[in-house]
């Protein structure tokens, strides 16, 4: 199968790892915008070759867009534009619903299939390509009923090659799952990550005793802007409800700490405790 | 050195499989109000025999608190009713300044050490030991310039052995310190937790997607309440500081996503990103 990819970061770039390792690309074209990363990209054996999307549509099986989230719907029509019914057009950005309003009347939106595979971490660029980064992981495939069925099971095949299985879900409902599964968590690791950087400033050397619990909570601050500006923008009023019942909930804390209130506080955290469910 | 250890859950548990390792310890005693606890503790080797403190203080070169801090100040007084000039106690917990101010008067105040070597897991109980746990973390010693030099020096001593670098400070500055590296993300953690779990009771299954990044973020909130109450009452004002200031943050997120300011977000976002000057 011959791939294109755009955008060779972390996503796509893992992307690209894991088609090759599972021997399902037999040449991958690269898509980079910026000359440095599609420099590093080709070093690390991302792609064969670097092109633009024009020149690389037509020759592609499989079209992937990985690009910040932003950028996709509109790379998605000029992909979409310039494929026959025998190519697929997948993506794999982190939110779903404007995407799929985008595409929703192109005359040939049944070759797109619209993917997020779960999956990430806090770092960006080609250099932050990972092996086997998605094995085990779920994707969620959104509005599969508007794909044609043969680029729906292109795409379900290679998932299930990657050993990702796969959920289906409306956009609406993935943006949802996705800020509260993921967006949300990055909105408090930056916020926490200010918080200390804010007292950094009064107190030198406050952190050399940074550990475990804090490492764990703060990580996802070191995460792309560029990113995640465009996501939780795009994904503005999921974002905004989640982060709302977020404050709350600290605000509440913030009560009972106030008030001594060890009782009320055990009986939130032994709640919270159920988490355990959900986490591993 | 025979060792007597109050409290064998994770910290003190996790103390004590350390102290056999690098061959400190030829008898550990230890101490444990839940028979459950006690019995799992003698499987696990985290002890040699139960015994009361009254029992133990006698008999240990070294007495170890690693209770959960509201119980350690007491404790403290106790153990040092009953020790010679030539034993030594210390504890394990997350706050001092309390403590610090407890014992300050006693008349054998220099036979303590106030110890904190920074590590933990979210886990409880003596299950939660493991070996190795300290190994490469800093431990903050608290008004060092109280200890007796000979006691001082067997703490300091028992560290290094472990290769856990030892920092000096003031009980009020660790306390201050430990807010900010291990206090809120703990906060943080719980309260992200009760988030999504509201969330759930509407929305079932949601939670199937949750990977990486939520995990990390939310694990702490998998900690015991009896451990994080207890810290967290008792170092009140300044977890109220920090809290007020991680919600004045979030609040700033909030208004710059409402208002679509991708230029804000971007700038507060980079900033956020030089916290990998401080974790790793």
């Amino acid at each position: 199968m011959k791939i294109l990819i755009a955008g060779l970061g972390l996503i796509g770039g893992s992307f690209a790892l894991a088609l090759r390792d599972r021997g399902i690309a037999d040449e991958i074209l690269g898509v980079e915008k910026s000359d440095e990363n599609a420099a590093e990209a080709l070093r690390l054996g991302l792609a064969d070759r670097i092109v633009t999307l024009e020149e690389g549509v037509p020759q592609a099986d499989l079209v992937v867009l990985a690009t910040p989230v932003d950028t996709i719907p509109l790379m998605a029509i000029k992909a979409l534009n310039h494929v026959t019914d025998r190519q697929v057009v997948m993506d794999m950005g982190s939110i779903k619903a404007e995407l799929c309003e985008v595409i929703s009347m192109h005359a040939r939106r049944g070759r797109f299939v619209a993917a997020h595979p779960m999956w990430g971490t806090e770092y960006s660029g080609p250099r932050a390509a990972q092996h086997g980064a998605f094995t085990g992981r779920n994707a969620v495939l959104c509005e599969a009923e508007r794909s044609d069925a043969d680029a729906l099971a292109t795409v379900e095949r290679i998932f299930r090659t990657l050993d990702v299985p796969v959920v289906y879900m409306g956009a609406e409902e993935h943006d949802l799952h996705a800020a509260y599964v993921s967006h949300i968590s990055h909105v408090t690791s930056f916020a926490l990550a200010l918080t200390v950087l804010e007292k950094e400033r009064e107190e030198r050397h406050i952190f050399d005793l940074a550990g475990g619990g804090f490492e764990s909570t703060v990580r996802l601050a070191k995460s792309a802007a560029a990113t995640w500006v465009p996501i939780l923008l795009r994904n503005k009023y999921n974002v905004l409800d989640v982060l709302r019942e977020h404050i709350h909930q600290l605000q509440i804390m913030r009560r009972m700490i106030e008030r001594d209130d060890a009782e009320g506080l055990t009986g939130a955290f032994e709640k919270a405790n159920s988490i355990q469910r959900i986490i591993h």
